[in-house]
């Protein structure tokens, strides 16, 4: 069996351990939750002073010429692109991941309702990230649409010529499981259809090719895996080939083809600069490019290759040591053993019955012993709990891992979680 | 005439004076460009340092809950309430002004479409903020609306039958020129027209009663005379009748009503809350509750009257002295004399024949000296371009005022301005 001794091990045998050091790690904690909102790059602090101080207090109106703040989507956009496999100049940093999946699926159900009228139907899967399924639901409504969901082992089936588009979550938020991105991207356009994928879990975790996929159009997030701090804006790319076919319906002044003409009427700028709307926060925006230079600096490193085999390694062992250690207190395995179906992230069940699965007060009893992953509570159709963790490669290291494991065997074998003061609660979790 | 020592003695006699302590206004600077980028709070440092060291470096994901991030986007609603005579619970902080523009013209035209189906204008004004207009006929397009452009002196005969929405920003950018917010409303309402007013240029700088004025739709801006930081995030308030009577399109996770459910069909929140979307950038948005408290602070030493009273005396103070000091150099005035019809801007015109104007270089020239504003060109319709001056009188004093006119009269009178550095280039401004 594996031992702390071999974990320490990994450790000071990991080729990327030397990142952790660009990142804050609270004293006592193992962060377990990067999937949701990522760790803080020290040198954040630096830059929020800069930003706020230097450029804001002392530059004021002028910093948007001498700081470089109109490039900053772009910019941004440029450092993102090789985590996922676009071109130079095809991703923008903007606005939020529910806004650009606006903008994109309303740009995908044009070209949709131009070139096959016939399909009125945005398929996408039941447990898809719920925000996604907001944004397609009302879209459809209002574009006279079907959204269809199916479980994950449907979709390919479902993908017949009443589909329009496909709108994916690459990697699931409850379960970690990865889909392939290629493989149903290509059934997708044999079926006919577009595909819209949302890389909010994915990106800076796993590594991804959009343009070798034949992706027509994707989002994501910037505070996720990509550490931009908390809301940081999102990003969006589209397929240069229906980039200008269509503009996005959130025709703002940064989206013009001239924004400072202040001409009355909208012309759209060329190429995904027309996925540009309002004026961006810039202070948030400023931080995610700190997030974006911990991958620069992985790069020399091995890069998203080398942070992927650490990332399985990472989610291996925890799965291994979860079922070894903690075996016999009612946890099953979420996610996928498959290497090629997992993302960067272990999902543990609870059985709901008898109502209570206890997971939202194992994850609190966690979580005040400072291992901070996040609950997701079961419904009728999953009839258990979810128990979530995040596994970031660029901060997180093996003994970690084993003793977030030993504080939940704790948990379990001492029924600390019973206490009253771990017991559910309305709370924002 | 005035003189330097008067305008020394009106600052010394100035009962808001002590509120510029609160503002970083770099050594040198007179800044009058409040109206495109408002001022650094000093405070914003320290909260900046907070949200990013204490909340997202040490809280991680649990600030959610224990830095009530959550709450803000309601919590910095509340703080703008007062200002824009909105009602509590009535306004939340959230995305951009387009982005809010679209959410709220959406809406409005789903009322007028079941209420007016006939009606198929929205009426707006042609020298309206661009990228307001830029929105509006995304939308015309998208519904089959057309969008009328008049003349501000032509928008009451406008107000027929046909028209479903007016939509008007108060103050306008290019001119100063504020608009009559109860008059026109009741006219709107008179023909039968719902109102929808973008206060991105007055929020903060005029006394506004929304509710007196029985407005239905407003949106407005964080970072300009509310002073929250580059980009800060927008707000959006909705006549408590009309809010719930329909979903705005951009149905995202946080205008659900219940948000942490993640159940996979979209209910809308009660109230204002629905205007919500997706996740915001924190960091910006927390350093717009500073700029906000700079208002509370003017609260005691009389408040938005108080700040009105001082802001009409400086633009006052600004006019006077460039009739008098800078006469004979081809200004002229574009914003109206009339208190009643005056935002907190100055904007100067020259004449564009034969062609360039000198204003651009004449900015520039301007800023090198130290006194930011700003200049928009004209165009055929106006034949003349714009030196904008913006009076945010939280920060601003009298002597300034006297100073930015004197740099100016130097500026004309030397002929400064024709220096090859200022001449016009492909700058953005």
């Amino acid at each position: 069996m594996i031992t702390l001794q071999d974990c320490q091990h990994r450790d000071a045998m990991d080729p990327l351990r030397s990142l952790r050091d660009l990142f804050h790690i609270p004293s006592g904690i193992i962060y377990l939750d990067g999937n949701s909102l990522g760790a803080m790059p020290k040198a954040a602090i630096t830059r929020a002073n800069a930003v706020v101080l230097q450029e804001w207090g002392n530059g004021l109106v002028r910093s948007w010429n001498s700081a470089g703040w109109f490039d900053l989507p772009q910019r941004l956009g440029n450092q993102i692109a090789p985590l996922i496999g676009a071109g130079a100049d095809q991703v923008v940093v903007t606005d939020s991941t529910s806004i650009n999946l606006y903008k994109v699926l309303s740009a995908a159900l044009a070209i949709a309702a131009q070139d096959a009228p016939q399909r009125r139907v945005v398929l996408s899967e039941r447990s898809n990230f719920p925000t996604d399924l907001y944004i397609a639901e009302g879209l459809c409504q209002e574009h006279g649409y079907t959204l269809q969901l199916v479980e994950s082992q449907d979709i390919l089936q479902a993908l017949n010529t009443k589909v329009a588009v496909l709108l994916l979550t690459h990697v699931n938020y409850r379960t970690g499981a990865m889909h392939d991105m290629p493989g149903l991207t290509a059934a997708a356009h044999q079926a006919g259809a577009l595909t819209v994928w949302d890389l909010a879990h994915s990106a800076g975790a796993v590594p991804i090719d959009l343009c070798a996929s034949r992706a027509d159009y994707a989002i994501g997030c910037g505070y996720k895996y990509l550490n931009g701090g908390p809301g940081a804006p999102a990003f969006v790319w589209v397929d240069p080939q229906h980039a200008e076919r269509f503009r996005q319906p959130l025709s703002g002044w940064w989206g013009h083809a001239a924004p400072f003409a202040f001409t009355p009427d909208y012309q759209p700028a060329a190429g995904i600069q027309r996925y540009l709307c309002g004026t961006q926060p810039i202070v948030s925006l400023s931080l995610l490019e700190i997030g974006l230079d911990a991958f620069a600096a992985a790069e020399p490193l091995g890069g998203m290759a080398a942070l992927r085999t650490k990332s399985l390694a990472l989610t291996d062992l925890f799965i291994e040591l979860v079922e070894h250690r903690c075996a016999g207190f009612g946890l099953g395995l979420a996610t996928p053993r498959a290497h090629s179906q997992r993302g960067s992230q272990v999902c543990l069940t609870r059985e709901l019955t008898p109502g209570d699965s206890g997971a939202f007060a194992i994850m609190q009893a966690l979580i005040a012993r400072g291992v901070i992953g996040d609950y997701r509570a079961g419904d009728k159709r999953t009839l258990h709990d979810i128990l979530r963790f995040g596994f970031t490669p660029l901060y997180l290291g093996y003994e970690e891992v084993w003793n977030a494991v030993e504080h939940l065997r704790l948990v379990l074998s001492t029924e600390e979680w019973k206490k009253p003061e771990f017991a559910p609660r309305n709370a924002v979790t």
